[in-house]
Parts: C-alpha cells; structure tokens; sequence
C-alpha cells in the first residue's frame, strides 16, 4: 500500500489575532476542503498538531469542520509535532486502518511550545537561541564557518519568503547589511539568524493509493522516519558536532526511500536558527561534514523556498506541516511564483528542542 | 501482519503525590522492563497518553527510563486518549514502522482534563456527571432502569476493585445500603455513581508478531477502532438514546475481528458513571436496547473485574491503558485472585465527553 499527500493549506502566518487555535485550524481545512476532490463523509481520520494547552483539540476542531473521524487525536512533539503527525497518518493509512486521514498543526504567538524550562540541563540558558550560539560557536571554530555564512542562509531564507504570501516576511525586503548588521541575541547569533515565533495554520491531507487515483497529481511518500535521543540539551549533546538524531532519520528515511543524498532536487530544511540550516546539508548529507558552507554556494539542491523558519516565522505545530505542504506544491508544479523547474524529489527535515528528536519525510511525484 | 500486546504494569492508583506525570509514567515503564523479554534497545516506539500540560513529555519520559526510540510522541484525546494511543502503536507495527512499541498513561488527580468549560453547549452543566444524570434520567424513564439497577453497578465494581491492589478503593468496603444512601450528586446520580478523579499511570507493550515469538502468552488485537462524532454535548447527543460512537467504534471492531458480541467472555467498559456501564451492554451489543439492566442479573459477559473507573478512580490518560492492562492479564490468566477461568475473548470500552467518542479493543489468546 502506497500513501500520498493529495492536497494542501496554509493559511498566512501572522502575529496574534483574537481567533483561537480551534478557528485557525478550522480555516485552514475548510479551505483544504473547499477545493479537494475527497468529500467530508470520505475522512476517516483527523491528527491536530499543536503546543497549544486546549483539551480534546481535535475532537473540537472536527466539530467545526463537519467531519465525524474514525480516528481523532490531538499530537504534541514540540516543534517537531507536525511531522509526528503526519508520521501517524502514514501509518493509519499503511496499516489499513483509515482511507484520508487530515493532519492540522496550528500554534499562536505565545504558544507554550516556546518555553523550555522544564531542561534544567541548559541552566539559566532556557531559551532555544542558547543552545544553537553553541552549535554556532562550535561550527564556527572547528570548520571555519563565519558570520557572513549565517547571514547569507539568512538572506536567501528571507528572500524566499518575499515571494510567499503566507510569509511572515513576505514582500518584507533585507539587505546583507541589514541582516549582518542586526543586534546580537546570543553571540554569534544576531537578530535575523533567529526565527520568528507566530501564528498560523497548515493542513494537509494524506490518503491511500486507491483515493490517490483520483487526483493528477499525487505525491508519494517514499520515506518517512523519526529519530528521538532524549529530551535535555546536555545529555543528548555531549559533543557539539552536528545533530545526531538527523543524522539517523535520515540515514533510515534515505534507506526506505532506496534513494541518497544526491538523489534529492529540493528540500525544506529546519533553519529555526541559521546556522542549523549548515547542519542539515551536512547531516542529511547533501556534503560531507564542515562543508556545509560550500553548499550555500553551490545550488544542487534547492533548499527551503517557501522561506524556511527564518522567513516564514515559526507557528510550532505547524511548521511541519507547512515544510511537506511546499514540498507537495513544488512536486505538484503548483508553488507558483516560488516554483522551481524539473523536480522529481523533495526532502523535509523537522527537528524538536536542541535537535533532540528529528523527523524526515522524503516524497516523490 | 498480527500485533500483540505481551506486557503491562499498572502504578498504583492514588490521590496526589509530590511526584510528577513524568515520575509516575516512568516508574510504570521501569517495571514493565525489568520483567521484558525485550530489551531497551528494541523499543522503537513510545507514545505517552496524557490529559497534563507538560511539554515534550512523551521524551521527556524515554530519557528518564533510556530508551532512545524511532518514534515519540504525546496524545491527548480526553478520556479517551489511553487507547487513541494503543490504536496508533497498533497503526505503527501493522505498518512497519515500528516493531515494539510502549504506550504509557498519566494523570495527576488535577488534570486538565476534568474540565470540561469549553464546551458551551453544556450551558452552566458543565461537570461530566451533568450529562450523564440526563442519560440516566432518560434510561429510567424509557426502560424503566432504577435507582437499585445503578447502584447494583456500582457495588459489582466495588467489590471488584476490592480484589485489585492497583485500585483506589482497593479493601475499601461497602454495602448496597451505603450506595444506595449516599448523597446525590446530580439526580439520580449518587455519590457511587460517579468515577473518582486521581492520580495513576499505566503502560502496555505492543509487538509484531516476530516479537511475539519471544512469549508464551501474547494476546493479540483482532479488532481496533474508534469513532469520533464531535466534541459538545448538545450537538452529538440530540436523542439521549445511546452513546452513538459506542455503537458505530463496536460494529467496526467486531466486523474486523469477524466476532460478534456473543463471542465475547469479558470485557471493560468506561463506566465513568453507572449509567454508562448499563448503556454500554446494549450499544455494544451484549444485549438488546433497554435490556441493560437484565444483563446485570444474567452474567454471560464478566465485565469490569479490575473494578471499573467506579472501583478502580480515573486517571485519566491512563484508564483506557489500564482497562486494556486488564484483559490482557486475565486472557493471559496473570489476573491473580482476580483471575476469570477459561477466557479466549475479551473487550476495552473507552469513551470521552458524553460519549462523543469510543475506542473499542478486541483481544483475543
């Protein structure tokens, strides 16, 4: 049994509106719905993706769309929750328990999702931007990475996002003087290496091969794996040089898919901070390890254009959600002014709190 | 591919400790692994089912006990969420993403999800125990159910929990007369009638059936579904006739097992209220609409031998957990002085607000 993403939604990320989570996601599907060829009766499974506190979520939500799910949950796995969620629908449908299955993640501005002060291993370092100054600092010393580097994934990642009406960013210009001139948050990371934390909602829809027939443009999924270390900082961490559990999601999601690294033409990549977006051409394996930087120059793999976390903002439950809803677009030739040429396979990497935990989706048209 | 469940451990239900959900899951994982045949290593997947509002708890926990797995996540689906969490570990295995998955329950006795204020629907109703006096308000008047058939639930449960060390009236006696007496809470439900709120944790391990070999008594899951109708009272129940979830997660569950209620020998139903646990013989099937109360009398079906959510209190991540903890031991003949001869078939019942969703769990040795 095949499983392919048939359809998506995001609705524009923003700063806190009066709307609750329960009303962003409903937008975000009924938007989905309104244009999708499956019909409501036809949805056996809902997986709501959030950090949000609000009980029996999905239930909820389910009510507001007119949708009665065999299958109803509420999934929290901080930022990498929305990818744990579609993890679960694959699998719901793999395992031939449910046919179309939606997957929703939606946070607000101040989502607890935020706050990591339940790590006592960071000590009074507790916020995320602390955590990626070391892998930073690290990265810098020992492969020679610079400022210029991050301020350069910074730029194209904002760049992109000029293009995507869903953006935080969006048609909001920087310079690379701009960018590498911003204050300093957490040396070396300044201002415009840190991604925004919003608002917003993302859905996509996940159903089997024989649903999938009816659409022209399914996108497969061809790998879909996880990897969880643990949870604080300093046990999962003890050296600085890379992010393990990327390393093997990927090397498990690579071996599902029967691809590599170099099979890959776009990817969206977890840059909730700049220097993470070198990590992960590194640890996915797009380069070997310290070149990193090289790849910033050299485009063989086109990497986070709706904007990544930098240039989009950061809704955390949707963030994952968002990344395989552009994969699925660019794949389906349907991302518009965003839209890169001859694409045959896309990557998502979403990652959780220090890079404890990773999740990785490969997809092919 | 056949999923098994090999193990469980259930903590002792209690009123609050110091200890947090953290603590009490790990302690129940710790136990269900010490006594394993699968190692730490083999477990490749952890989903924590929890109404609390800790973040990242579900790797919060697998660093606690040192299991590094592929996948990890928290749910949370009210009082329902215990086995929306054994279905996904089920999808997990039958898919092959994962070969040994735990699926660990916990709530403290001031859970969040007691609460049920979002619900306006309810109007100034807004305890559980109001729409279940109208459920049984209904029974009475229809069927003719009495004071006397709820209170005979009650004291059946009672003197179950009474066998059960995990129980929170575990030795705690009482007589039909002090049931039957007892305050009234929401008419005509009394004191007894009612669930207790606590604290607990549960876990269960589900493998693949190339695990299961490790065994000598895997119970395997012949039949899992659930049905999700909404998330407010008024507008899932018009007709007080029935939990309709029950009913349509039953139909499925038995179509998929190609069993019928008559095939089962003992089941735990989610008699947060008594009324619930007569309401569940005939939505389930065992007997005919309005004959709920005659079954307490003809006892085809053992039902609820832990003690119920009346006998045993209601933490409620982990009641769906325990109540699949249950059948498991007994089908396993590892129930102790509880222990039911000759078993081959058992049933899980678990429901969430006002019955707008149900799980259903078919087992089998």
């Amino acid at each position: 049994m095949r499983v392919a993403i048939t359809e998506s939604d995001t609705q524009k990320f923003t700063k806190n509106t009066n709307f609750t989570v329960a009303e962003i996601a409903s937008r975000s599907i009924i938007k989905l719905l309104l244009k999708s060829r499956i019909q409501k009766s036809e949805i056996d499974g809902i997986i709501v993706s959030s950090n949000s506190f609000e009980p029996y979520l999905s239930n909820i939500i389910a009510e507001m769309v007119g949708i009665k799910p065999k299958f109803s949950t509420k999934v929290e796995n901080l930022c990498n929750s929305g990818t744990s969620g579609i993890l679960l629908a694959y699998s719901l449908i793999q395992s031939g328990l449910c046919n179309a299955v939606l997957v929703t993640g939606v946070d607000k501005q101040d989502s607890p999702g935020n706050k990591l002060n339940w790590d006592i291993t960071r000590g009074i370092f507790d916020m995320p931007v602390h955590w990626a100054s070391l892998f930073a600092s690290n990265h810098f010393r020992k492969y020679g990475t610079t400022q210029e580097d991050l301020a350069f994934v910074s730029l194209k990642n904002h760049r992109n996002a000029n293009k995507n009406p869903n953006a935080i960013f969006f048609e909001k210009y920087f310079t690379f003087d701009q960018i590498i001139d911003a204050q300093v948050v957490a040396a070396p990371l300044k201002k415009f290496d840190c991604c925004y934390p919003c608002e917003g909602a993302s859905s996509v829809l996940l159903v089997s091969e024989e649903l999938a027939a009816r659409f022209e443009q399914p996108i497969w999924i061809i790998g879909i794996s996880q990897s969880n270390l643990g949870a604080s900082f300093a046990s999962v961490n003890k050296i600085l040089d890379g992010i393990v559990s990327t390393k093997i999601a990927a090397r498990d999601a690579f071996s599902q898919s029967k691809l590599t690294p170099s099979d890959i033409d776009i990817a969206e990549l977890h840059d909730a901070f700049s220097i993470l977006e070198i990590m992960a051409y590194e640890d996915i394996g797009f380069v070997k390890k310290g070149e990193g930087k090289k790849m910033l120059r050299e485009h063989f793999v086109y990497t986070n254009t709706r904007g990544g976390l930098l240039g989009c903002g950061h809704p955390i439950g949707a963030t994952g959600i968002d990344q395989t809803s552009e994969i699925t677009l660019q794949l389906q030739g349907l991302a518009k002014q965003r839209q890169v040429n001859n694409l045959k396979t896309g990557l998502v990497h979403n990652m959780a709190a220090a890079g404890t935990s990773t999740s990785i989706i490969i997809l092919k048209n």
